[in-house]
């Protein structure tokens, strides 16, 4: 029997990139297919990964070197729909992993030209996505990832994908209510209404991963050599909250909290995302069926976060203080937040816990890399409440 | 004191000229801003109103030499920024009220290229004049037309945008969860999300009018002249249930129900549309509330409107029968429906409710028209659960 052939969608990313080996030393034929705009966003925005990222052909040789195992690239942008429909032609696949989105809620932010290109990415790479399904590969598996920020914070606990409400004597099982905190997360909404639309009117299969934040460097595959190894963003843009708190300790400066840091959020180690998109694609969804997986293994408030940063920083010999800036976010900064994620663990997942060790090899490779860290990328520069350009007028006219 | 500006985004469409005559016979100061793409749509699917429209220019032309009231026009693509902006600038308005969509659920689902464009034409625009509002006019009130299609048909009442839910001992007022039928009623759940999120995020105001069906041929203003006279459309795209089978009686065809015809719907008459902008833009939603008015007057299951005309027309020595077709959506059949419509009620609305005149009179404009009745138009051509070219391309291979 030949193995499943799988297409990822944006495996030159950081989760996606992780999952292309993870899948690949499992046996899976995947196909990467990426049009790599996400290196040239950070050309745009002169960002840069912490860790050096070899040139995505580097990467699948080196892979070819070490294991044997062949991963195809096709270079498609999946807003495209003509090289997306040749792909999934000649790639006959079992099941398609989507990464392939522009995935940083403050770079939709920054204006409106970022608002509506994320869109554009997000959206009709999407819909462009799931027409090729109906079109070419029917009854293939979709597995999409979407994120936890999709729910908001709702003062009630979060089901996975669906809630059953009571309502004046009646009841159904309806989509659980969403309330997305930026532009970036509006799209990840409407993707999910699209795909659960597909299925329900095309019988498409898809199963709809609202991930957490995702933490940590390395996974068994990527650790192999320097030229696999995968991103590490700390920046404004594209770094997430973990991340910056171990740069910030190892330059030995405050790690910067947003408003009161009440803040919590739901989070996931990058070696159980791999687990769990494989988990996905091991027991997949039935014809025409919609289903999400929360996929996060603890919650933490940001201000938790942060101290157990400076703790083991400190224990490192980095002692370092937390300090709080105002929150360039809109958002409650103290709030309920508890959310089920039964179903992975249901189908085998076993929970990575963030340790101290994760901590500190974060630390430690951030102290490695010290001389590529730009410190005038990690404050943040983008604000969810930008002044309207009108009233920056009048107050120059007026002043 | 100055009358208030009104910018109609879509001002040439059915809904949007109505209120156009409306506001402006009201006293508004009254901006049209089209493209007129609806009629390049009709053109490009050989589509006609069944009674015939006058150019644009003609019809404020006609406006003013009949009122002395001036309509200005600004032909600006709301998905592009810059001139949507200038307009903006310009009119500095009180209020934008936005009809300027592709509003066709089967236009959607044609194929893909009708779907990505709905989005583009959809989401691009609604995201845009966020954009632009929050820049140039952030007090001004966004009066967007949604739609009662996109809560779907759920088992329990239906609220006005927002539902109360108790989960696990606690309590919630959270987004009514939404079910849309097709790519259109995907952009329009989409657009609601943004706006409330612009609300949230940057204090706008806004409502979102949640419109069942509209029906009626003629407002108080656009029956002063032929000129004046609004869009009536009967075909398989841009046709809404009531005015087909109005066409059909005085073709003496059969009212073609499509399924078992117990899908129940929300109506409302345009004459009370146009009533519910001027209530809601009188009433406007406060700095930083976005609130959902669900804007109908009555519901009506599909067989029963049938069944309505049927009599009328049989009164009219129109005699016909009801036929039932394979339903070319997929949508349930059968089901609950109960909304709520009590703010636009409380707000002074006075309903005008499906009288036999108004269904006569739609019949008698068809019959007055009906060397302009094009009956290929009629039958319904898009279907939602189209076959995948990979499954056609197999099942041509094996014959």
């Amino acid at each position: 029997m030949r193995p499943e052939r799988v297409l990822i969608v944006g495996g030159d990313g950081y989760c996606g990139w992780a999952t292309a080996l993870h899948l690949s030393n499992a046996g899976y034929e995947v196909t990467i297919l990426d049009n790599q705009i996400r290196r040239a966003w950070d050309r745009e925005h002169g960002l840069a990964s912490l860790v050096p990222i070899a040139p995505l052909r580097r990467r699948v040789e080196a892979w070819k070197r070490m294991t044997g195992r062949t991963i195809a690239v096709e270079p498609v942008d999946v807003t495209e729909y003509e090289p997306l429909c040749r792909a999934m032609r000649a790639a006959e696949p079992g099941a398609v992993v989507h990464f392939g989105q522009q995935r940083s809620a403050p770079f939709s932010m920054i204006d409106r030209e970022h608002a509506v290109r994320t869109h554009l990415n997000n959206t009709v790479g999407n819909l462009n996505l799931v027409w090729a399904l109906h079109e070419y590969a029917p009854d293939a598996h979709l597995v999409k990832l979407g994120t936890m920020g999709e729910y908001g914070t709702p003062n009630i606990d979060v089901e996975e994908g669906f809630l059953t409400v009571e309502h004046n004597g009646r009841s159904d099982r309806l989509p659980f209510p969403k309330q997305p905190g930026s532009f970036y997360h509006l799209t990840k909404v409407s993707d999910s209404d699209q795909i659960f639309f597909a299925c329900r009117t095309w019988g498409l299969r898809a199963t709809d991963l609202h991930q957490g934040i995702v933490y940590g460097s390395h996974t068994d595959e990527t650790a192999g050599c320097a030229t696999l190894a995968n991103r590490f963003d700390y920046d404004h843009i594209f770094g997430t909250v973990l991340n910056r708190f171990c740069v910030q300790a190892a330059l030995g400066h405050p790690l910067t909290v947003y408003g009161l840091g009440g803040q919590t959020r739901s989070f996931i180690d990058i070696r159980d995302t791999v687990r769990c998109v494989r988990i996905a694609l091991e027991h997949p969804a039935a014809q025409g069926e919609y289903r999400v997986f929360n996929q996060f293994t603890e919650t933490f408030s940001v201000v938790e976060l942060a101290e157990r940063v400076r703790a083991i920083a400190d224990g490192l010999g980095l002692p370092g203080e937390i300090a709080h800036l105002a929150n360039p976010r809109k958002e409650r900064e103290e709030h309920y937040y508890n959310c089920v994620n039964t179903n992975l663990r249901a189908l085998g997942l076993e929970p990575t816990l963030l340790s101290d060790e994760t901590i500190a090899a974060s630390i430690r490779l951030a102290c490695e890399h010290r001389e590529r860290i730009d410190q005038r990328l990690i404050p943040p520069h983008v604000q969810w409440q930008s002044q309207p350009a009108v009233a920056a007028a009048t107050q120059a006219a007026a002043s």
